[in-house]
């Protein structure tokens, strides 16, 4: 093991501790629910941006102090950086992690130069897995950073473009299988617009289509059994992303019958964008039976791009873990810190300061959310009231066998329905209560 | 015919004319394309905004000056308001209208009251129809004003109310059919949440679902032939409305089996504040067939509530008739000025200024739509961009035939593609070229 | 006093009751930093929310069960709610209240009709203020209801309309004194504009300026001695406010030598629809020495209008008290709540509800802020961040005595700066710890 | 004079042209309102956007192509670069030009090293101005790309990146000023937050005022006659800029005495981001004798950040013509196009099709502008709804010498004045027959 960082591994140290360098509330062993809250929150580590996030914002450059990286795209480099994120793994107790292809390997001059490189790496992860016990939540392929993906990868105008994805991510597939990957997850990168006027919508939307069939028979044929995602994110690169939220997302499933093969991985700061709560999407999610991750971070309320901070909000992570919860917890995905810490954060030690604040925030969330479901005053409200469709009639009615006549007559026989309070404040309050 | 307007019948009158209460561009009966404008547009009028918006908003009461209405809910100022709202159209050479039926008739305090009422004035509208022309391009039910529905109709946790609005929507429905409508519109008033402490969004999408499902086989029970549309709009009055955009009510459509019986009423300021452009609600609507109607008007865009505004912006109207043309015109549906004057034009004139500008807007949009379409210039764009897609490759793709490992092969043999503009800078300059 | 309520008295009970009416935090007596709750809170009830808000919104009527209220505009009818309140206020333990004239009295049809109600609801609740100990925090003039105010009042393009609302605030003034009124607050209401075609900006702020100034004026002859307050908002009603945020406030201030007359009253939900926080528009406004009061609320972050939620985010109450700490608490004004329970909560209870949520959520930020503060963390690592300031260069710049050349000199002995991190993420887990 | 573009000088060649490599509106002679296109309209180019915007953005590296741009750091290379540049702007009639100090020239290592390769890099610049007749509008210094100023320059909580930045402004001015520049920029780049948590914002502005304080000391100590410019954005990159709107930075004037030494720099992106229409923003600077120049550019609608997309819409252009000729024009400044083209647009030629599109829709507007004021109907319609301000009433409350007391008076005679409307609907149809 590495020892780059100056930095003693993270522990448990409960409430009481003042070190900043501990854990207050994250206790991986302890058991909520009867489960242990490893197994609840699947924490994972992203790739980009814990070892490749330099800083650069679109007004200046990286900040970040990264001692142990030369700057250079050779592969002892890119070995290097992979010792020191099992390192960071280990310390901070993060359970799992996520990559895109390049993150992780240097890309090539050609096609076959880049796999070779990305064989090359993998197996150094592969090694460090197996030392550490560490495990790949899900892979996944770059396909934005490169100016050949301008126009989209998959939704490419050009044939060349769009064969050359499909060839890094067939490569993508074969790596995360290699590494017992969990799941592999399709960004929507540069699928979508920076104008109609020079798009074909529809067109882009049946060649994508096509693109995700053919990963589906690919991952038959390799024998990949881990989870495909699709992760909704309405704007930023483009002006308009395709997989623009949730709905959409299983709109576009249900249209090109994909929905069998995909779940969604929600992201917080993707899902403010948006327009809608986290809560909202992870409830859109998870009714269609596609929760399947979550990309686990923040956004900044007052701007209007993708901030990616970490999540320290209890709101936020206990309404998440109620969703979680309320669905049985994860069957497939995690809690993928898809976070950064700020361009002024530059010391490695606020790497420890961000992931430790963001599994904090959701042991405590996990914790309240239990809470409120033992407590079961929440639970007892919707059921109460909701209560008048238990009857005779509300059952035909969501069996679909009643009809207009059949309530017309319901209607001119009882007349105004009493009205009652919806109670939003009192419940609130209850909120409240458990934080 | 009454005359309550000191106005005019409105005439074209063309660019020369300084006469603000005249056509500058819309000439019904000019052919665009060998169809007059008249079959194009299909101008619709509110009777909620243009007859009963009295300006009120949340810091104020109404300011409209209204001498026809002496402001009681009896069934004789009901039947004045008709009368003139009929020489309003008349004179605006509005050739449809829509309404809710509350807005025509007064609600009584029962529904056997609301019946006796709505058949009353339904059969003054029938008169006036006959006697001017006129035609009803859709008609709906309202399902938001009364607190009845304060937590939702069709998605009320009570079935009480669930049942009151099937009552209100099947007399709807057939007062629609009476006159001869040629659409009826679901608009989600309160379908959606304050909060979802108190919700459960699946159960109430469950029973929104039976419920269209009950309105279709009663459409077919009385042999009403127009369209059902449902339109999107993503939050006000509640903060969450499930209609949140085209794609998710495409979602909704599809997951319940209903989208063969539903086409989707585009409105412009629901777009902007879903976060889309309009352009783009109306391209996912038409490229899933389900492009049925438009509720034409604008917003403002630095604010965040429905203002609806008369669309008065050539680059929208232009974009607008656009989209129309490429899907080969309205088959159902029209434009529909959902569309308000502000609160400080509190004189009956205004209304005409407002229909006017709308009107003129759109024509206008429509020559200059038509006239690129003639020029090719940008259909030839498009058709060079994805012109890689036209050989053999692209086409097997495009049938669902191809493999991850052709397109290796063909990526492998032909290495990174050439890069080419999108040229938007060239194509926005083109637009105005037509302005 | 009145018995309306089917409600016993709040009491502090602590966070082990499982009573939703009681307080769980907020116990009025009790000492945080030598200085009772009572004090540092100053809570106010808003009288057009809490006794007028029936639930109206722009899609629907009032849906609000108030058995007090007839419904008339009569005088009784006015001091029947005058009673209902006061008994409102002492069973929540709320000291203070804030009214609009036309609030508490109904408007005439004469401004001499309009003054005799007011003078006699007046004598009301001066003899309620007696019995209860009651306190008025602020007063103010209704100028934006009445359609006589649709262009504005002070900004009013006529002169008439102008004079009217001169009038009015002269009584309202008058009023507030009589009353013991701690303060009296200019909420631009209409003053603003829908569109910059029909609007010579610059003559409108003239106006105003001097309405002002004629307010300052009399302020001094009748010899009231409450501070004045102007509160910022964006927009709504209007397309734009003129008194958009704290920094425009400030400058219009500034610019018509007005600042020693006003301070601010600052709103979270007005902050919010400014693109601000809360926390922002609060330190600009006591960075100014200008802060003199709040309205408590929230506002739902995915909406674009002002909602005028209660209160109950521990961060948001947990800012505010630091900023009021920091600055050494209210001079002038107090926590006026602002707020109104969602249209869905009904029943008078719900009031009751809402209320203790507030004062709850904000005696726990007193409590969580003044632990931060006797903590010292924050303190420290801010002076520790500035420290460079300190020295004698530092002091040289912050007196104005320094130039370029000298600090150039600086610069090219010293070179370039050592990096350090900005810790944000630490900060942000450091105040977890204390929630 | 170099040859890098393959495209020719771009000439005036109207409406009829179908060559998109033609002004179609622009003809810098043409008299409009017996003022030259040219000296009315002032164009610039941005050195940062045209010769230095490669197209990188947070998800992807540049894709520019850039044949003349060896892409080292060389002082050779910067050299080339200015030719090319020179070469767009006497080709494109572009006749001033806006830089950053480390666009033109590259940063070296030490103070010493960056002043040498400005130098040099200058000395070009005077050469090639005198050969070409291009002039500076302004210069600044980039204080946000190095991670020196990360938090912030002016604003630094570190004294010695404060002197840094000193150091580097004195220079920029002495560089500005020797090129003969009619202006001097301070964007705040990083001057705001990113977290209120670790930041002292009142100690942060009067460092800020100190500094502008010194940069109008040693204005005057070299003669530098150039104005002085402030440009508000409300964020990006940081969280909240403190010169967030024209209010704001008008407030920071007056309170630090600094109004009579800047004007406004506006710009049309920042005025969207900040919740304001360009129009709004102008008339605020305007209003305050304070718009000094404007930076050109136009957002997207529905995305968050600064997109810095050239300007093509007419009504954009038209109202910010208004306003200027409102002003009587330019006194200085002129309209930088502070734009670049979209990622997408990667070819040499997009950059002319860009400039042309913003240069013929501004020629457009002006037209458009000139109209509607020679027409009069606009001014008309406002005289006249002020009318009741030019009696002797009026005139007294403008003056400052009435009362509450006398408006009263005048109400209680008057009464409630008539209604009348804003027309708003009938200006907006108005603009339309302009257009």
């Amino acid at each position: 093991m590495s020892d780059y960082f100056n930095v003693p591994a993270i522990q448990y140290e409960g409430l009481k501790s003042k070190n900043p360098l501990a854990f207050k509330h994250y206790n991986a062993d302890e058991l909520v629910g009867g489960r242990s809250m490893r197994d609840h929150l699947r924490f994972g580590c992203a790739y980009w941006h814990t070892m490749r996030g330099a800083g650069a914002d679109p007004f200046g450059v990286g900040t970040m102090q990264m001692p142990w990286d030369d700057g250079s795209a050779s592969i002892d480099n890119a070995k290097k950086r992979a010792h020191v994120f099992f390192e960071f793994l280990t310390k901070c107790q993060l359970d799992y992690y996520c990559f895109h292809d390049y993150d992780i390997a240097p890309e090539g001059k050609t096609i076959a130069e880049s796999r070779a490189n990305l064989d090359a790496i993998a197996d150094e992860f592969s090694s460090l897995q197996s030392g550490t016990g560490k495990k790949l939540l899900w892979g996944t392929a770059c396909l934005f950073v490169n100016p050949r993906y301008m126009h989209g990868a998959a939704t490419s105008p050009s044939l060349g473009v769009y064969a050359y994805a499909a060839a890094q991510v067939k490569k993508a597939m074969e790596v995360t299988h290699m590494l017992g990957g969990e799941g592999y997850t399709f960004w929507g990168g540069r699928e979508g617009y920076s104008s109609l006027l020079n798009t074909d919508m529809k067109r882009e939307l049946d060649h994508l289509a096509a693109f995700l069939h053919m990963a589906v028979d690919y991952k038959k044929e390799i024998g990949f059994t881990g989870q495909f995602y699709i992760e909704p994110k309405p704007q930023e690169p483009t002006t308009h992303q395709y997989d623009s939220d949730a709905a959409a997302c299983l709109n576009f499933l249900r249209e090109y019958n994909l929905l069998d093969h995909f779940k969604l991985n929600i992201e917080t700061n993707h899902a403010t964008l948006a327009g809608h709560t986290m809560e909202h999407e992870l409830t859109v999610a998870a009714n269609a039976n596609a929760l399947g991750s979550i990309d686990a971070n923040d956004g900044t309320a007052n701007v209007g791009w993708d901030t990616d901070q970490f999540p320290t909000n209890i709101y936020l992570t206990t309404q998440t873990a109620l969703v979680l919860l309320n669905m049985g917890g994860f069957t497939t995905g995690g809690l993928n810190f898809d976070a950064k810490r700020r361009r002024e954060s530059c010391e490695p030690v606020d790497l420890f300061h961000a992931h430790i604040g963001g599994m904090d925030a959701f042991a405590r969330g996990l914790k309240i959310a239990h809470a409120i479901r033992e407590d079961g005053r929440f639970s007892d409200f919707i059921k109460a009231r909701y209560s008048s469709w238990d009857g005779e009639l509300g059952q035909k009615v969501q069996a679909g066998q009643a009809s207009f006549a059949e309530l017309e007559a319901f209607a001119l026989e009882n007349g105004d329905p009493a009205q009652s309070s919806g109670r939003q404040e009192y419940l609130e309050n209850l909120i409240n209560e458990f934080i």
